[in-house]
């Protein structure tokens, strides 16, 4: 039996260094759970001459080779972050025979199926908990926890960044460019914050979840994006007072009409589980026909929480080493499911416009809708504009396709001056 | 390799037939999560002839050796409930050599060394998500999820019944017997509610949270237990008032004075996550040194929740004998720990008493709590009861053994009337 299972790490960045810690500070309850130590062997970095915490005494490497040609390595952990040459590194660490984890949610949305394949191939385990929501267990209770049930939706706030942002929107009433200075300050928001704010990060995360949930592959290509750059202080002040937070959220459905997987605004009812939860803290809900509703709460990022799963992950591959056991749970897209146009995705939506403040307007906006079978669930009109009056409409459960058609037939009206934002409300009250 | 793994089940009664329920209707996809199918060999019921949905078409039998001693049962399944005769069942299972799924919270907690050590010997699993949490996936989360983690808190609302009476004499402002009553006739609460209002419920589920969240034995008799029923629509309201919820928590702590663990109403702030948990819904809330707070949260009860969890532990017995393995996760109890003592559980404590309301009966209070180095946060004095007044207090934190002191005192004074409460508060502002 091995009397140490050595690891070699790939980056010596926030998580990396996360991770380090962990193993020392913890290395002896660590052990008493595996059955013997664990060990870092060697740490792939890209500037051995960095100044480093000197207390941690790992032994760098500059060279890949030098850690996947090394016998004694039983586990390759890639925490570089990027496509390149990450991807690369794990497939190799897979050829190699190596058991692999990693916090890599680019590399895990884009090119799991062929690192599946290289795992179940070598018989050994990939791991990916660190990928989605941080230190939120997340991956292993759908593949585990919930393997018995059908899953029908896995929603979540899964990007940190963002949900900052509206939560400070939402509570000191600060525009977009505002809260998203403040959050670049903070370091909540890096210098080009496209990934974040434009719901990439989020759509790659949903991507894993829904692959995981549904049994089916989903890739980023597969998901419907929209980032939350559009909503004003207006939107959120509006939704409040009809009951709602306005967050991002990533949303994956599986109904008749095929898998539905896509990221946007959404105003949720207060009520719902999802709505309380604030600042950089991340959830995702589950529901699933045997278990009901489920929600997992955490830090969604940030050195420990992210170095907590990834070294859950290489407690549970030490486990399967000191068994002589691997990969007892891979890839689980069993089946290929069709995909939902998202024309058909059918939701309560939130609509804010400018229309001209004279008789007969509103009843030239309703007939658009109508025309489209659209029926109205609330209307607010409180506020002028110059000439022209601020109309908010939530409408009842209707087909995307039908409010592009009537927005699209508005935006044509001389009555209308401009549509602001067309925004999903997820259900609630309004199924 | 296995073509089927062969299921013996002890008890039809709810969560038997959840479990029956799951098994037939995913079993295409369980068959495909397992790698073969999965089929229920027997039942074991006290009577055969009670008329049954017969759609399921299993097996059933009277007999525990039918089940035994039948070679092709891999996994035997113990959903009857109580102590005797299931804790017999499932060591006679254990020796035989079979993998068993327990969702048995009275048997875990009290007789779980015992069951670990043949399961050990035998080299089986032993599985038992269901016995905590109901659907929630907590088990599995905590032993392997944060297994990176120093755990230092686990913290639940795992009683529906009670958590269901709180949120209704919160929301309705219903007296206690008004609402257990209702309760009752909803079946939420059983005829003879103890173990539930009691809190001796709770404390078997903390009980078994803490053993493994500490890698340390705690068994039902090291948990201090106090329930809800003198809980009134007082001290919900002055609660509120004061920004707390009431809840029944089950708390387990470690800190360098031993570990801690206990069951009793507690005052919740409302911004704390499980401040909003209502209802029959549970969640377990852990703070670990690695992932800082996460929380858990789902329906704690009912058949087809705990019935996803018994079925996730087949699973995942099943995974095992597919990749020929077992017990790669039994007992984690590696250490002995300390318990600390009640007496120096620190805390702000809420406490109503009614004294007599004439000058300087406030200053003769407050000069009780002083004798015992007890400070006061906050008081409430408003209500007049006769020729008493009422008095809601929030004191610092300050060690338990000095609360009972103080109240000991007043308890023998002429101006005061009686105390009602002493309720614990957890900290967050007052820490």
């Amino acid at each position: 039996m091995k009397e140490t299972v050595q690891i070699g790490l790939l980056g010596y960045g926030t998580v990396g260094t996360g991770i380090i810690k962990i193993l020392q500070t913890n290395a002896h309850n660590i052990a008493q759970k595996v059955g013997c130590p664990l060990a870092i062997k060697k740490v792939l970095v890209r500037n051995p001459g960095k100044t480093r915490n000197t207390s941690f005494n790992v032994p760098l490497t500059t060279s890949i080779d030098e850690i996947l040609n090394d016998p004694d390595i039983d586990i390759v952990v890639e925490v570089m972050g990027g496509e390149s040459p990450a991807k690369d590194y794990i497939l190799r660490a897979l050829e190699a025979g190596k058991h692999v984890v990693t916090a890599n949610k680019d590399i895990i949305a884009k090119y799991g199926k062929q690192l599946f394949e290289a795992a179940e191939e070598k018989q050994v385990d990939l791991l990916f908990e660190a990928s989605v929501g941080g230190g939120i267990p997340i991956i292993r209770p759908l593949k585990q926890c919930l393997a018995a049930n059908r899953i029908r939706e896995v929603m979540g706030i899964v990007n940190g960044t963002t949900n900052y942002m509206l939560t400070k929107m939402t509570q000191e009433r600060l525009d977009f460019e505002t809260v998203l200075a403040e959050a670049q300050a903070k370091g909540y928001a890096e210098a080009d914050p496209t990934a974040d704010i434009g719901g990439w990060d989020a759509a790659r995360k949903i991507a894993i979840l829904a692959s995981i949930a549904f049994n089916s592959r989903i890739t980023l290509d597969d998901v419907q994006v929209e980032g939350i750059e559009n909503i004003s202080p207006d939107d959120i002040e509006y939704a409040r007072e009809l009951g709602y937070a306005v967050k991002l959220l990533a949303i994956a459905k599986e109904s008749e009409s095929g898998i539905d997987v896509r990221v946007h605004p959404t105003l949720l009812p207060h009520h719902h589980p999802l709505a309380s939860v604030n600042d950089v803290f991340n959830a995702i809900y589950v529901r699933g026909d045997a278990v009901g509703e489920t929600m997992f709460y955490g830090r969604g990022a940030g050195e420990m929480p992210t170095a907590s799963a990834a070294v859950a992950d290489i407690i549970d591959a030490a486990r399967d080493i000191r068994h002589h056991v691997s990969s007892r749970i891979l890839c689980t897209c069993f089946n290929q499911k069709n995909l939902s146009s998202a024309q058909h995705t059918e939701s309560p939506f939130y609509i804010r416009l400018l229309v001209e403040d004279r008789p007969g307007a509103l009843a030239v906006i309703a007939g658009a809708f109508g025309a489209q079978q659209v029926s109205l669930h609330s209307v607010i009109q409180k506020r002028r504009i110059n000439n022209f009056a601020e109309l908010v409409l939530i409408t009842h459960k209707v087909p995307y396709a039908s409010i592009k058609l009537a927005i699209n037939t508005m935006e044509d009206m001389s009555v209308v001056r401009k549509v602001h934002n067309v925004i999903h409300v997820e259900a609630g009250e309004f199924e």
